[in-house]
């Protein structure tokens, strides 16, 4: 991250995903992982929107404190600097515009917005608050989500696949699908975890192993195209991914190759489950075909790293989200709700919460 | 390749794929490209096999040139070194035991074991009389699978979806499924090809895209998660795969990924054809369940080229191949035939040639 102040975390500490120190967002720099623990400290706006494009900062959950966070932190610079109310707001739409796809981060503009007029220390800490609210809200999903799996495999260990990073590097504290899978561990009901290594960022590789190891968890890495290979072979129980943003018919955006996963699911006949805070839901969103979809560099397919892996020259298309139809999937599980089968009439996403 | 004498090929010549010099079998070392076109000169049993292992020679078409060749180099060693034939006959195990699940290496290898007797330099004579065949053939597949997609994409060019290398590199002289794309080419019927980079190993990225700019084709490069979202949104016609081993009932093996493409086509109501040689045809395994398919080193996962991209000490799952049900599969084209819906009633792939 050029131009930012980054400190190794401490040597045996738990490194905070993201947080607030003195007048600066501060987060650990997930592009370094699994083989370095730095914080960064994020002390302009400039910083904070380099650090959610450059994905140091990612995850649902996080960017939604990322949001909340990073609108302090305009504020303060505000204040400081003399801004007007308008550069402010642009600076704001910085922010929510730095990941599209992602509901969360604009939630957590959104949600910081009204206290504005209240002054930077009265926004860092609502703000603060709301990170401690999503820390809770990733700690309800983890639990209901377990409920709702070891309900539906009754007997023995359970082996999970999942996708992407959905931990606490995603999710401030427990995280969302990976927080379920630590709630049954808790619980003793994990036999293992497949690991997609989810290219073109390797967040399976670099993140969801390196957290399931701390964690005690066995685990396996694989390739994404496997996932159909091996649950048609069978013994895998259960997939459980998270959401970026979901449409209100339940069609839900998430990491790219998850649409490929959850066909997988099906033509296995293995439940699909998507476990997500409810600022993912987007009921302003009627289907998927209604969310927006990040495109990012090309160069993050054409070169692995920086090792060039292709001819140069060589042309990439780098949707970084996909978009899964609600028909595929067996639950979804938020802080406040369980809903079965998404797609059915009775289930829509915007209904009321339990 | 330890051992293996390599020399720079020819710079703007073509490189032979595979082929051979003096009394060695020559390839192009695949591991290199895109960057380097080196030729190595395989000159004992040990060299061969650890090209084939070490995937220096790849690909349905070469593996069974490889095969006879890679016999005619062990009769060859033979007569040189006074080998019994008994040790003969467990060389030539080596060579089929290289890659387990590649039907063409083992068929290449029985094609010459009846002509041993007669001495190392007929065995060469017929071995690169083979190696021409499998050009012919691959050229045969090559017009008679574009025939096909020309038939049921009437209108326009055409945009077609493939995974894994099948071209000129796999297949000696045209290739399979990248030989169809080339002879449409020909006919000025191609609009642009999506190629799955085609994890671990990046055949995809390092190969595909290197021969299909070398052709003047227009492509974009995926990561292979990315395929049935893309599916989706429309805009591919068909997609295009080779095989590595097929069985009676139509299920077919082929790189890992293929299979989760096939489902994506399906989702999306795309045809996919299957394009491969006879002699990946496999009367002897009655479904997929009967093909072996090779585990390889779980560090191909866990690693890209020499760098770790999982936490040490990271287990991975490295199948190399998946089978693909024949359900799935629109039509199969080999040199001799085609076979539409090798799962339908009267399509069996053992039938008579036509």
């Amino acid at each position: 991250m050029k131009g930012v102040n980054s400190v190794p975390a401490r040597p045996g500490g738990t490194p905070p995903v993201i947080g607030w120190r003195g007048d600066a967002v501060v987060a650990l720099d997930q592009t370094r992982l699994p083989h370095q623990a730095v914080t960064l400290t994020l002390a302009t706006v400039d910083d904070l929107v380099d650090a959610i494009r450059g994905l140091a900062v990612r995850g649902a959950p996080v960017l939604g404190a990322t949001g909340a966070l990073g609108t302090a932190l305009a504020v303060h610079r505000a204040e400081r600097c003399g801004w007007s109310s308008s550069r402010l707001a642009d600076q704001l739409d910085r922010i929510r515009g730095a990941r599209p796809t992602a509901a969360d981060l604009a939630a957590g503009v959104a949600a910081m917005e009204p206290l504005v007029h209240r002054g930077a220390r009265a926004v860092e800490a609502a703000a603060r608050s709301y990170t401690e609210r999503v820390a809770t809200a990733n700690r309800r999903i983890s639990e209901r989500g377990a409920d709702y799996l070891a309900g539906i495999c009754p007997r023995g260990p359970i082996r999970l696949h999942t996708h992407c990073n959905t931990g606490a590097l995603a999710g401030v504290e427990w995280g969302t699908a990976l927080g379920v899978v630590r709630a049954l561990h808790t619980r003793g009901r994990v036999r293992q975890v497949i690991v997609d290594e989810t290219r073109p960022l390797l967040q399976g590789s670099r993140l969801t192993c390196w957290e399931l190891g701390q964690w005690g968890i066995d685990y396996r890495l694989v390739c994404d195209g496997a996932a159909p290979y091996l649950l048609a072979r069978g013994g895998v129980d259960a997939v459980v991914v998270g959401a970026d943003r979901v449409a209100a018919n339940g069609d839900f955006a998430n990491k790219i190759g998850t649409f490929g996963l959850a066909l997988a699911a099906r033509h296995a006949g293995v439940p699909f489950v998507v476990a997500a805070p409810e600022s993912t839901l987007d009921p302003g969103a009627p289907d998927g075909a209604a969310i927006p979809v990040e495109q990012r560099s090309e160069q993050e397919i054409t070169h692995i790293g920086d090792v060039s892996v292709a001819p140069a020259g060589a042309r990439a298309i780098n949707h970084a989200f996909d978009v899964t139809p609600a028909e595929l999937v067996s639950a979804l599980v938020t802080e406040d709700r369980l809903i079965v089968a998404p797609s059915g009439p009775a289930a829509v996403v915007r209904g009321r919460r339990d």
